[in-house]
């Protein structure tokens, strides 16, 4: 029984919680817009993590569930607005908001869960005191995720980027969120100072781990599995740490080839496939793989710092969860 | 000396903040794009509404600064996903951000200055419970602005619409936060229940006020002085009060004339002008300045019921301000 399988209650509690705070009123179309992809599914790995981390410290996962709530909306938000940047087309294996309900209502689709996730806080039974923390680690977080997808797109016009300014472009983008889960956690859970900043850590590398392994995923996995069509982020002109790592690596040719497809939008499979198969020549795609494992090795260094326990198990595995999965 | 010079000084410590907490770093682009519209001027009615609102309850103007902050901030994270949307090109004068810095940046711009609206927030000098509160009526405050830009754009969509659903349209999406801005201010100054209920429904009735007045202002504004095109309401195929008005008392021919402009993006001036016509002739820009004027009547009788001061009689300038106002 695999993790998602085994929580499946707890994500059951937070996608209800979810539903009931998007239930359909007029400007109908709004609230269909803003259910659309937070409803079809996601692995809810974000609520997992802040539940997790409550646990370990000693707190009841149940009181994690509005802040679970709204880091999902806040990744849901993200992802809307991000879709229309990338003018991605499918998401979860379904339409992207913005193909379905048009650019204008998507932008407003995200704003709304921006706010709703907001909202979600205010069903916190915690002290006033870590009401204003948790609220202002999220609000800090989002900021980041914000530079980080600026970042990102900078990347993209740029010829070389480095492999310390892609770290932390996915640092912000990307772990900022899962960090900010476990901190949350660890603080509705009752953690000390010392707990709730290990946890911070642990959640940080996990999402480097996760960003790169999804990277990787984009080329290596399979069409069906990822419900999203493979490399998507060479056409989308994406630096990715293969990229960086290969265009350092191969010769005037094959980085001329690399060039000239990466960010054509129609680039054929078969020019796609050809870029693969020079990362995958040049040791790239070995390469992130192995870095990916070694942010992984670093999050669960830190959580086998924590007492044995069942919770810590399945943070363990939540690791491995992350970065061996398919989609 | 009219209202916002009286009050430089109080305009002049918000634009402090905002220059502050929008310190420009890396990435420089996101920066650059989230100054430029909400450093580029403005009129600052939000925040000074708050500060008089903390003011006439007895509370000190300079505690409402970071909520003042945080209004100003949230206003024109609107303001810029709404220009995205409306495929806006000028603003207060200058280029839109979109059109400055492409879509996606705006859009992460608009996301940027919500989250720094939160962080704002931070910074009150207030009980935590206040905090929450304030919190909290911001966050339904976007959620409301939300819903009423969606019912904007439905609008556009539909031939008909009526002015009760009209009314309700402004009142999500522009006197809710005038609204805020008042209830906000009261619960800053220490202001009991009923007063706090009071002003809110000051703000509301200003905003409504003030929407009409702005949808008057764009056909019958000057060019320069309102620092946008004249007609852009007629263009982007808007359902104004006057539109309503005027499609609901119109024969047939005049009717088509309107319908054939109306959400014509490339609609000439004289076109425009016609419509113009046609609505003054048919008393709807009357309609639609007697309804403004009666709702800031009301604001007004709403105002007075509090004990003659200083601050009160600014609070009824205000409502002048609103709504005699040229641009």
């Amino acid at each position: 029984m695999d993790l998602i399988e085994r929580f499946a209650d707890r994500i059951e509690e937070v996608n209800r919680q979810i539903d009931k705070l998007l239930r359909v009123r007029e400007p109908e179309n709004l609230y269909l817009a803003a259910r659309h992809l937070v409803l079809a599914g996601g692995k809810r790995l974000r609520p997992l993590l802040s539940m997790l981390s409550t646990e370990i410290v000693g707190g009841e996962w149940k009181r994690a569930i509005p802040f679970s709530v709204a880091l999902e909306l806040m990744h849901n938000f993200t992802l809307i607005h991000d879709d229309i940047m990338d003018k991605a087309s499918m998401r979860r294996g379904i339409e992207t908001v913005h193909v379905k309900f048009g650019e204008s209502t998507a932008i407003i689709a995200g704003d709304f869960l921006f706010a709703k996730s907001y909202e979600a806080l205010h069903d916190l039974d915690v002290e006033l005191m870590h009401f204003k923390r948790l609220n202002e680690i999220l609000t800090r977080c989002i900021e980041e995720i914000c530079e980080g997808q600026e970042m990102d797109m900078d990347f993209e016009k740029r010829e070389r980027v480095s492999e310390e300014e892609y770290i932390e472009m996915i640092n912000k983008k990307t772990a900022a969120l899962f960090s900010c889960s476990a901190e949350g956690g660890a603080i509705i859970g009752g953690g000390s100072e010392e707990e709730i900043k290990r946890l911070a850590e642990y959640g940080r590398f996990l999402g480097l781990a996760f960003q790169i392994w999804d990277d990787y995923l984009d080329l290596k996995g399979e069409e069906r599995e990822f419900g999203k069509r493979i490399g998507n982020d060479i056409r989308e002109g994406k630096k990715t740490l293969m990229i960086i790592h290969a265009l350092s690596r191969v010769d005037e040719d094959e980085k001329r080839i690399i060039l000239s497809v990466l960010g054509k939008s129609d680039a054929s499979d078969e020019e796609v496939r050809k870029v693969i198969d020079i990362l995958d020549s040049v040791g790239s795609l070995k390469y992130s793989k192995e870095k990916a494992l070694e942010f992984s090795r670093k999050a669960k260094e830190l959580i086998r710092s924590f007492p044995e326990s069942e919770t810590r198990r399945y943070m363990e595995e939540f690791v491995d969860y992350c970065v061996i999965r398919k989609r």
